[in-house]
């Protein structure tokens, strides 16, 4: 427990000082992301405000996950997940703001990253964890799924890296949100006496800096490059222990975000009509009149209680 | 550890009920508190802002206190002072607000009731605990004040209560600050497998909701009913486990708030010029140019690591 604080304190320093770093950075090379056209009209204000600032949590992360836990199996694979993810979101970004093509990786070149990152953690998990059995929410049993499995395991991640990418549109949300995530993780792996805690650690330190910049009002967005290995950190993390279901319960802001999309696209195609004000979800709270900074505390509220309540779930 | 997760989510849906039916009747009565005139000018909008909002979590902790752990001596002993403190923050704030007497409970009455409640709970605190050791951080040792400890006794909950007073004066500061503070006991409290750890996670839950309305753009302040029924819980339970120096550590933000003015008065009374810009510290900063939020995000970040610190220290 103690050197998890330690690994806490050590990235929350690096991060401090990455991100006034790497800011200006941004700003001069005219990383400055062009807000995407869909979000409320209150946010046509926010596009000067630099993206790809995931850089510099991500930097912190793998330097203190490198630094105490480059003997630990799991800590690594976790860690390469995350930042193998992160790498992805980069290119996805890079495109987006320097060759300004407005929606960055084209969707199957995205889409073959990501599955050659999962297959590498597949193996990995696969040699080192090789079972197939997840654990239940609130039954205290476990499932194995058999040859299953392995689809499962796939979309487990696609599937929460999509979540967490949908989550980050407001600021300090996805941050924040992954953050208590994060902390629950945290504890979990403590508990297990497993050293994957010490990559959440790294986590929750670098995510502390970072939202000193992204919180309300954002002076940096983490891009795909933050949303993409948050995603991947928390997937990994869960498969690990084998909790992937309980990504639904203490992600379930990612899982709200993500089938209000589906059920909006869904709802428009078949009916014509639109379910909600706008998609993802933290839109439509927006366009109810609630002011950005409410939707962000309501919904950390909500994953602080889901986090409790998977603690009860296990 | 499940009875106090259960605590936070019974005191979390409590106070979740408590604040919206209390907002209304606080406005009808026009209990809107006149923002007191010393802070910047961008905080004079505030003024429409009701407060005495406290009542809402004080009430959802002494009932959730009341459930979980009513045959809990330690509990029962730290919630009385919660509500003691509360109680004497009411009349203050009822003064003010309904008599318009700007200032509320005069000095020597003020004084007077919060003695009052420390020397019930100083006396409780002798036939239960009866100790006059205090643990010291970081050197694992106890140090043995002997006669001088009902002195520092008293001074530990009067500076305990006046630093979270003087904290609650930015949207959202003093009720996530000590949201973290009482986490950090709940886990103290966890470890020491003492029931106290319910009331903590009553105040944990109630300050959560509390943080759904308080939070910025603030819908409701706490009031001297919040501020001083906070600082009363913080320093109670760090009392009865003989942590009050560890307040100094995980309350580093209601210290600093505190030796802002002091210094600020006593350079103006002794040099005529002001060390800060404005006093309570968190005015300086945002007449440095900091937004409200990010000094509130920076005052978090600050009390979260502070925590983990404390962890070290122990």
């Amino acid at each position: 427990m103690l050197e998890a604080c330690y690994a806490v304190i050590v990235s929350f320093i690096l991060g401090a000082i990455f991100c006034p770093l790497l800011i200006p950075v941004l700003h001069r090379l005219k990383y400055g992301q062009t807000e995407r056209e869909d979000g409320p009209q209150s946010h046509l204000k926010k596009s000067g405000t630099p993206t790809m600032g995931g850089i510099a949590f991500l930097a912190a992360i793998v330097i203190t996950g490198v630094i105490f836990a480059r003997e630990s199996t799991e800590a690594m694979a976790i860690l390469l997940v995350t930042l193998g993810f992160g790498i992805i979101g980069f290119l996805d970004d890079y495109i987006k703001v320097v060759k300004k093509r407005s929606l960055g990786l084209r969707a199957y070149q995205k889409i073959i990253l990501q599955l050659i990152v999962v297959a590498i953690f597949g193996f990995y998990f696969h040699t080192q964890v090789g079972s197939t059995e997840i654990t239940v929410p609130f039954l205290q049993v476990s499932w194995d799924l058999g040859i299953l499995y392995w689809p499962f395991f796939v979309v487990v991640i696609l599937g929460t890296v999509n979540g967490v990418n949908l989550t980050d549109g407001l600021d300090g949300l996805a941050s924040g949100v992954t953050l208590l995530v994060a902390t629950f993780f945290l504890i979990i792996c403590w508990q297990a006496g497993s050293n994957a805690a010490l990559v959440c650690a790294a986590v929750v330190g670098g995510l502390m800096a970072f939202l000193l910049f992204n919180s309300y009002p954002a002076k940096v967005f983490m891009g795909d490059t933050g949303s993409l290995a948050l995603g991947g950190f928390v997937a990994a993390v869960a498969l690990w222990f084998q909790m992937p279901l309980f990504i639904l319960l203490v992600g379930i802001i990612y899982l709200a975000e993500s089938i209000s999309v589906i059920l909006q696209v869904a709802s428009f195609k078949l009916t014509g009509k639109r379910i909600f004000k706008m998609a993802p979800i933290h839109h439509h709270f927006e366009l109810m009149g609630w002011s950005e900074t409410r939707v962000v505390t309501v919904f950390y509220m909500i994953t602080a209680l889901a986090c409790l309540i998977a603690f009860l779930a296990l």
